[in-house]
């Protein structure tokens, strides 16, 4: 495999896989997820359908203490009937940057406030049924204010060293994937081995 | 943080965080994914909703060549209107086990067979908005035959390095969530750090 493998995939180069829309239509009669439905062309000729979460993207945080621990949270994940460990993390708001996003996520869940924010990188969690992309940010030089939490949103914070959480991983107390993947992103990055992406504009 | 943290988490220590249902309705009219949504009722004693995916789970695949490549495919995502690098990967039938999903999907997909199973864990793609989890595989001892794709299942197969795929996600060009995970386990089994779960029966 050459490292033409490498460069970044243009639909162009891919007219045997690419489908296109025809019409899309809002299925969904809910208030908390958007639900679209397209009749695309397949590249076959012949006519499907694609069904989808639309979602503006999220931010998730690294908060690093300076006794090398992070934080994180407890959150009862209501469609798995769960509590889960995770690091702090929220959807992005309209008109919102990145950063932004990230330091009020952190801020409103935790009551932290970070001096140094570092991007490292992004994914996508679920593309077989959802628009989301994930966007990870280190925050370093940490100080603790009043969290301000929605009303109802009830989280426990917590702090673990980050060999606790890789170990939490490996055992399987840790599944939530933004978590897993931003972890890696940090063992990565704190061992030299991975340099932070270009920030999306 | 004391080991405690280590234990799994059950619910019934966290009755501040648990949320429980009053009643439940599916509401998307789609044929491709199945949306619920459920009253609830919260910590607080107040009600709310909850809508998400019911997803049957899934299982990705590491189908390691005897020459240390990986077998990967390139998928249009229509959802995210991009071709994806990612790993072989497929939802579970009904009644269907672990195991036998993965190697239908292997087979479906790419027309590998493989001698050497080997469960290494597993992770939570979407806790916010669907049930599903994602159960990782690794594949050894492959023998090619023929692919048996879905008519319009458009897949391009080719392979790489495990190395040149951890630049992939390094860079950028592979941020589908599932593989990443999938290559990290991958990397931490090879190299001894990590030991592979117990297979959930």
């Amino acid at each position: 495999m050459s490292r033409d493998t490498m460069k970044p995939l243009n639909n162009a180069d891919f007219p045997d896989l690419v489908e296109t829309c025809i019409s899309s239509e809002k299925i969904s009669g809910g208030k908390m997820i958007y639900v679209q439905r397209d009749q695309i062309r397949l590249p076959s000729g012949r006519e499907g359908f694609r069904e989808f979460v639309v979602h503006p993207g999220a931010v998730i945080i690294l908060p690093l203490l300076d006794n090398g621990h992070l934080v994180l949270e407890r959150q009862f994940r209501y469609p798995l009937q769960q509590v889960f460990i995770e690091l702090p993390a929220g959807k992005i708001d309209p008109g919102e940057s990145l950063l932004v996003t990230g330091q009020r996520e952190l801020q409103e869940e935790t009551g932290y406030h970070a001096s140094e924010w570092t991007y490292l990188g992004f994914q996508h969690p679920c593309i077989g049924y959802s628009t989301e992309a994930i966007y990870i940010f280190l925050a370093r030089g940490l100080t603790l204010g009043e969290p301000q939490r929605d009303q109802d949103e009830n989280l426990q914070i917590f702090d673990m060293s980050v060999q606790q959480c890789m170990d939490a991983v490996q055992q399987g107390l840790i599944t939530d994937g933004k978590t897993i993947i931003a972890l890696m992103w940090l063992e990565k990055y704190l061992n030299g081995s991975w340099q932070p992406m270009e920030l999306p504009s």
